[in-house]
Parts: C-alpha cells; structure tokens; sequence
C-alpha cells in the first residue's frame, strides 16, 4: 500500500500546535501567571439565548418516537436553507434553496470543495494566508502561486493578468490580516477569473463583522460572481460556533466548467462522503438567523468590535502600523523595533503575559507582523493593552 | 479550470434516490395507501434517555461564558474517547487514545481516510456492498477488484492468494447482507494483508447488533490486525444517531507503511480538513457509553432483532433463502420466483405496500437479492410480512 507521499511535502509544525506548546512550557515553568490569549480565532461569548432554547427544543424532539429525526437530507433542511435565502435577500443577493449546501463547518468545506477539481490545476493563494487553503492543496498535490500580500498594497492584492490561475482562494475580511476588499477590487476579481475561466473560492467567514454598509459582505453582490464564485460561510465567528460546527456553502446552478454544473458534482460529493449535519444543530443555526437571534448576534460582535477598537486605538497611540479592526476582529500590526514575527511573540509571552500569533506562520510575507484578535475577554484586552503599552514605550 | 473528470464515471442513479423517487410516484398515484418503509437504514426508535439528558446539560453548559465551549480537539475530547476505550477493554482490545479520532460519523470518515493514500493503489471491494466504498474510490480514480460474493460462499468472500491488492474494504456484520465474518475468517483476510502488504478498512458499524459471543465485534479481537488495519464506526444504529451524526476511527500506532505511521498521517489530514465534533454532541455519545445508556441501547438493539426474528420467521416458512438477520439488522433474501431485484421491489411496492432495497443496486452480485432491514416500527413489520406472506402463497 501506498501512502499519498504528498502529506510527506506538509510543513511539520501547525502554527497553533507550536503556539500551544510554548505557551505550555513557559506555564510550567510560571505556573502563577496568568496567560491572556489573544492568539487563536476562538470565541468567547457564549452561545445567543435563541440558539439555546433552539437546542433544548430540538432535544426534546429527539426524545420522542413521534417527533425523532433519523437521517435528514445530506445537503441541509429547508427550513436552515430557507433562513440562509432571507438572510441573503436583505442585501440583494438571491439564492435558490438547491445552491445552498449546509455543512459542518468552514473549515471542512473549503478543504473538500477540492475534491470536484483536477489535481491538475494551479491554484493562486494570498501570501499571507489561513494555512488551510495551502496544506489542502499541497496534500493534493496542486501546484500553488502566491500572491504577495504585503504593507504597499494594505495587505489587498489584486489580479496580475501575467499569472493564470485556475482556483483562487479570497478570504475578506482577510483572515490574519483583517484586510476587506471593496466592491471594485471584487469585481476586478471577478473579471480576472472570468478572463482566465478560474473558479474562485470566496471564504465568507468574517462577513458578519463588516461595519462599512459599502463593503461586500457576499462575492454575490458583485455582478457576474455566480458564474465563477463559490462562496463558504461558517456560523462560527457570528453565531458562536466554533464548538457547535455549522456552515454553509454556496454552488451557484449558473456556475460551470467543461460543461458541468459545479452543484451537481458537490451535490454528488456531498450525497457520498457526508450523511448531513445533525438536525439539533440545524435547528440552532436556524435560530441564529431569527430576529431575536440576530440581534444577540450584533451585541456579541459589538462586543468583539469594542475590543478591537481598545486594540486599535492602543497600536495607534504608539504609533504602530496596523490594518484590520475596523471591519473585521482581527488586527494585523507591524512587529515594533525590527522584530520577527516569533521574536515579537516571545517578548510579548515573557513580558505582557500575552499570546498572539507570529505573522510568519502564515506565510513568508507575514514575517515581521503579528495577528491579534478581539475575541479575549473585555477585561483581559484591557489588562493586556496596559501591560503592551508599558513594555514598548 | 479543470474538474475531476473521475467524478463523470459515477453511475448517474443513486440507489436509495432511484427508490425514493417510484415511492413518491407510487403514492401521488395511490395516495391512500400506506407505505412500510424497511428499505433504508435508518433507526426508528429515540435517542436514550441517558443521552438526552445529557444533550440538555451539555447545552446549558453552552449558554454560560463560564462553561461555553469553543473550538474542541479536532481529533475529538479525552472524555469521549476514554469512554471508547472502557467499551473496547471489555472484550479485550486495548487501545490508546491517542489512536481514536473521533468523527462526524462513519460515512465521512469511511470517504475521507483514502485522503492519506496514493490514488495508485488498487482497492479490493466486495460485491455487493454498501456502495459509498466504490464511488469515493471512483472519485479518486483507483483500481478497483471486486470479490464475489454469492450464495455459494455465504457472501462472506474470503482472500484470493491470486490477486493483489492494497486497501481491501471489510465491512461485517455486512450492509446490505448482514453476514458476519468468524474469527478464523477474519484471521485469514488479516494474514492475506499482511502478505500483501495492504491496509484494511474495516467498517464496524453494525459490531452492536453480534449477538453470538464467539463471533468478533472488532478486527482487533484478531492477532495482529493493529499492523493492518483501520477500524470505523458509528453510534448511528446502536445509540441511534443517524440524526445526530457522530461516530470514531481507529489508527492504530502500529500502522506503518513505507516507515510511516498511518496514525500522524490521519492526524494531520483531521487537524487540516476537520475541526471536531461539536461539543454537546460528544457528551451525547459519551452518555450512551454510560451503563444506564447501554442498557437502553440493549433495549433498541432487543427490539430490532425481535423485527428480525419475525422477518427472518417469516422467510423461513415460506422456503427462502436468507442470509443475514441474527446477528445483523439487515436480512438478504433470494428474489422468489426467480425474480430480478428491482422486478420484487415493484411487486412487494404494488402488492404489499412495503419498500425493501433491490439487491442489485449494492453490486451485480447483488442480482437477485433483497434488502430488508429491521430498523421499522413492530406493528409495521408484522404487518408487512403478513402481506408479503399473503401474496407470495
């Protein structure tokens, strides 16, 4: 038996178990300071009271021989996809139910999306980037292109028509960057892979923390995206549930390549190798989309946005370059006095208490800047914003 | 952009659509009568007590910052697999935790494990089979060898010095036959692999229903096989959660194939594509590993195998040949009258109202043969082979 010898061209160590770990070594060897960690993407808050009572209505429901839910459609319940129409008809983008996949999460989508693609395909990545997108390739064995994201083009890169790509991986907001395409540069996008008949792979994920009503939430509202776009949203960084596991994906019926329709290959993928997402959760997300559930959802994220707001005015008074925080949790700064990425990670480990994540774990350009996120806890930002302004000045 | 042009040799018809689809159109026509559906696998039955219960805690537990859980291991929490570990030790297998992953379900991992191996092995399938085997090997574009197996050998096909192969899909107690492998059968396909240096995927997610104690629940009950082979299951049809969707995979830390071990490779394939079960999901599971939730499991398993016997009596009395039904919930009739699969589903539909899946959709061998399941409701199983009695007399 042979094993896929791609895995084998895989980097060994994973950012956040290397993060893990030394944030483990340093608790041992202190084990009475309190770590504050502003490092991994993970939410705080808890789940919104509409998703709660959701859940326990729907375990009730399975408690019941009369009421009980077996095995439900692999592509999600109407009622789930129904929400998620609504959801995207109040900022113009209109869906059919059969164009919305419901998933366990981002995370597991945008890596299996890859199983309707060739092998054979070169695929454009942002550089930096959310590792995913490039260690999923890699186990495929795709040929990758990078894209430079960089402090001259704020971390935005657009299309350079000398490349030609087959599969294009955007994330906006950017995940670590923080950095969100506006209307044109989409639609610059857009046109790019329609010029070169590219699929692009639009990763949702933040989309919720878009304040700037002018800024795209969905690559649908961009004219044309149905004929080249698939988008993936997660539940996760809105609703709550990193611990709950549920998303969307979205094949548009328009969307085709070599004569077939995209929907019906993952709709073939997806009645194969997944058995549907558990009915309980599907009845959560469905709350989450209610009015009520909404409008938990808008405090929680105002909550994360005021963290970042405490972040952001902090970097600002000390003179900083950052992007990021305003439309998305997620701050991306320049490392202070010439620092690398895991440089400036010891330092603020050793003298803030802090944890975030070096910059260069997602790519050679990240080297030099550092992601923090506004998921901590109110207090904690607090406590280590004074303990980072002190350090540094 | 090229698709997986693999995805274009998968049979358009997938069974249990084909039979959804002469159901629906066999009650718009007859919309009085009512149909007894023991085609699918599906559970009837509620979850346990014991795992409600513990879904209400769970989310309560989600609804306070507190106790709120975000992001889990991807590979699955301590607790769930500790309790996986407690239920193997009782018959004599040990494992370590770190070699359970804890999954979505069977299904998923069943697909997703080929991930970690060369599309140039050559797959070696029983026909017939639960079809999800070849279609995720046709979507990687593998070799694919079917072993026969047929009324002579009891549809337990066993090793062929003559072929060789690399992953060889065991699945016992067999979906859809419902035979069961012995110890020395299973002793042989785990020396055949050795000798061949293959993996086997051994699909145990019907071990619950064994009700005969010298027959093997898990391929690890057989000498050596932690060199060779990766073990699947699920809690769907013993917890019955086909609705909730969890289950685990086995890599065992002796797995080792051109010096690497299967084990890293599956963790970083999980840790890439997959992040984890949702938390009140794993509680679920947990509990139905509690005494009181295998006692109720107990109960469930009792009365589908009671459906069984009744199903199983029935074929007795009227003279055919069955495989399957006491150790498994699946009964695999011969087509009386010398009827081709789909030609008895039409007459069973038509005559006695009753939905069973045609053999032949699990494979040619399958020709012929016939699907019941005892997943159904008692009254309608009695109700059914009183038909089927009436009409085949």
């Amino acid at each position: 038996m042979k094993i896929n010898s791609n895995y084998l061209k895989l980097e060994n160590n994973y950012l956040f178990s290397t993060i893990t770990k030394k944030v483990e070594d340093y608790k041992s060897k202190y084990p009475k300071k309190e770590i504050i960690n502003l490092g991994i993407g993970d939410v705080t808050q808890p789940l919104p009271t509409a998703v709660i009572n959701a859940l326990h209505k729907a375990v009730s429901e399975m408690s019941s021989k009369h009421t009980f839910r077996g095995y439900g459609p692999e592509h999600g319940y109407n009622f789930l996809k129904t929400a998620i129409r609504t959801y995207y008809e109040k900022r113009g983008v209109f869906l059919e139910e059969n164009e919305i996949f419901i998933s366990e999460g981002a995370n597991s989508d945008l890596g299996n999306i890859l199983d309707i693609f060739s092998n054979d395909n070169t695929v454009l990545i942002p550089d930096p980037v959310y590792p995913v997108y490039m260690d999923t390739n890699i186990m495929a064995g795709r040929k990758i292109i990078f894209m430079c994201a960089t402090e001259e083009n704020n971390f935005l890169p657009m299309p350079d028509k000398n490349i030609k790509a087959d599969i294009i991986f955007i994330c906006s907001p950017n995940n670590p960057t923080g950095a969100v395409y506006n209307k044109d540069q989409l639609k610059e996008w857009v046109d790019y892979a329609l010029s070169c008949n590219a699929v692009i792979i639009f990763d949702g994920a933040y989309e919720a923390y878009i304040q700037d009503r002018k800024l795209p939430r969905s690559i649908y509202e961009i004219e044309d995206a149905k004929k080249c776009a698939i988008e993936i949203c997660s539940l996760s960084k809105n609703a709550g549930f990193t611990g709950t596991r549920c998303g969307y994906t979205i094949v548009p019926n328009e969307l085709r390549f070599e004569g077939v329709h995209l929907n019906m290959l993952w709709l073939r993928r997806q009645t194969t190798k997944f058995n549907g997402v558990a009915y309980i959760i599907q009845r959560a997300a469905e709350a989450a989309f209610t009015e009520e559930g909404q409008a938990e959802i808008s405090k929680f994220i105002n909550y994360y946005m005021d963290n970042a707001k405490i972040i952001c005015n902090t970097l600002q008074n000390m003179n900083i370059w950052f992007t990021g925080g305003e439309n998305s949790p997620y701050i991306w700064l320049k490392c202070p006095k010439g620092m690398t990425s895991w440089e400036f990670f010891d330092f603020l480990l050793e003298r803030a208490n802090t944890v975030g994540s070096p910059g260069s774990g997602f790519g050679k350009n990240g080297e030099g800047f550092f992601r923090l996120t506004s998921f901590g806890d109110r207090k904690n930002v607090e406590i280590a914003m004074k303990k980072i302004s002190s350090i540094l000045i």
